[in-house]
């Protein structure tokens, strides 16, 4: 055995709505081994833990060890998770409430298993690793089919007081406007996400001319995507949809600015694909709506990790903890 | 000299748009003086740093001292400080763009002096003497004829980059919204201050019956402090003024709570005052607007030093540093 062999090794497990995605890093950080399989949420709670489990077993296979050697792990999941109480609430996953995630994974991977909020490990995980490497005060914000955040102070994830901060997809941009996925009406998720964008399309094609009428009325999908690829061969409504949410997002990135005065905001999700479609519209209703001194200290940029970044956030969160403690 | 009168003073020096407080307290925080005198800001920026001066001299007169046992002051102002340039930039105060307080007022004591805003001031302020003491994660808000914010994380002030962060006032709750003092629409400020209800009370007194009416047509002034007048004597739109801007206060604090999730929210400024006609509509709202785990943990509640916390915060910042540099 090497003393490369010997040493400790560090898991990561993202729980997505749609996808699980593993991974096993050195106490360097190195990617060591990476696994993507179906959530398949359908099947039920301890099915998916199972799978979840069954993800990390097929990195340390990869690697080449067994179970002994890893360290610790973290486990990244959507929604809030209850730092006092140890569980997750996951939306979008039929049946998981107040899950003890953290334990029940822990104990059959035989490691100690930090829970964190997806958005704030990969806010973490760009912070230590991607874009946002040696800023201080960073926001992440991740603009999918939701819109969810994490904040950076000091380097350090803020969670608040049990880990419920940094969900900016439901700061209200538009009181009394638009309904939300969350049941409340005018959050930024509502106006500027991907479902947000999916929904106008479809409203807007009910009218009786167009591209978006030609999909709607051919019962081919309307998502955010089919509009952006409307979008890019021209289309004028489609491209409007998407500077209308990237507006939005600006109005709402604004606000976070003049509250945090960070340096940086970083950039995650699918939409930041759609670049200046989405972002340029973006990035002009911040210059517009910010105070002159918070606007001069930030920047935005598009995160550098995609969708590794949660998973290799709970890895790294486990990696430091493990350190610090037994530097301590 | 006993000890006592040879012990080390800290002061502090509130600018306000129409009045300066000064006062002194003692390394333990005690108050021992203070001075309260119209800012005069009409007179200009070197009239008004003279009477700052003077305000601070009368508080040592008092205690008894000359000007060598004033180890520390610290001077908060309204607007954006710049903390690595020194400057302030107090709006409504004519003529001051980018004043160096701190050295201008340092050098006429002979005291090393710290510049912080005004809403940062009286947060740290009741998060050490008032009713924040003993939470981690406070955020303060002052509501009046503008808004301001403050926010505390880990016991500290939390600045951003260059001092600019706590902008609570212009966080966007309605899109394309009432025009804002700030230039921009649709801010908390332009919604929820004691401004925002003193214009809303013009403009419905231009309707030809009611007590608001009856006071525009008088010429009598129609202020914040009018309106709740009329409110307490029961008349009803006086009254539903007051509770739509409250209202709106609860949507920006829902959505604050949404990203900080804060253990407590401390409540400053002339309008909490107006009790639960203006209190009530905003906690309403954000028990429908907060999620579950956020409103779980924080408190509402209203600060306890009233206008005497900024000048009271500069003076323990001031006192702080002093004491954290000569333990180093």
């Amino acid at each position: 055995v090497t003393a490369e062999e010997a040493a400790p090794l560090f898991g990561g497990i993202d729980l997505g709505a749609t996808k699980i995605l593993s991974l096993v890093v050195s106490r360097t950080g190195s990617l060591l081994a990476e696994d993507i399989r179906p959530s398949l949420g359908a099947e039920g709670r301890d099915a998916v833990i199972g799978r979840m489990v069954a993800s990390l077993r097929e990195c340390l296979a990869t690697v080449g060890v067994d179970g002994r050697q890893l360290a610790a792990i973290g486990v990244s999941a959507p929604g809030p998770v209850d730092d006092a109480a140890g569980v997750t609430n996951p939306p979008n996953l039929p049946g998981w409430h107040d899950v003890p995630l953290a334990s029940l994974i822990g104990s059959q991977l035989n490691a100690r298993c930090t829970l964190e909020n997806d958005a704030n490990a990969a806010a973490f995980a760009e912070h230590r690793w991607g874009a946002g490497r040696g800023s201080r005060h960073m926001l992440f914000l991740t603009v999918s089919s939701g819109v969810g955040g994490g904040i950076i102070i000091d380097g350090a994830i803020y969670r608040g007081v049990s880990g419920a901060a940094g969900e900016m997809g439901h700061v209200t941009i538009h009181e009394n406007g638009r309904r939300c996925p969350c049941g409340r009406r005018g959050c930024l998720e509502a106006y500027s996400s991907g479902l947000a964008i999916a929904k106008q399309g479809y409203r807007i094609g009910r009218r009786a001319s167009g591209a978006l009428h030609a999909r709607r009325a051919a019962a081919e999908p309307l998502t955010a995507k089919a509009i952006y690829e409307l979008a890019t061969a021209g289309d004028e409504t489609a491209r409007r949809l998407i500077a209308d949410a990237g507006r939005h997002l600006g109005t709402g990135l604004a606000s976070l600015i003049n509250i945090f005065d960070p340096e940086l905001i970083v950039l995650g999700g699918s939409l930041t694909k759609m670049g200046d479609l989405y972002l340029g519209p973006a990035q002009a209703t911040v210059q517009r709506e910010c105070s002159a001194q918070a606007r001069r200290d930030v920047r935005i940029v598009i995160g550098e990790l995609g969708d590794r970044a949660p998973a290799l956030g709970v890895a790294t969160l486990a990696l430091e903890t493990a350190t610090q403690t037994s530097t301590l």
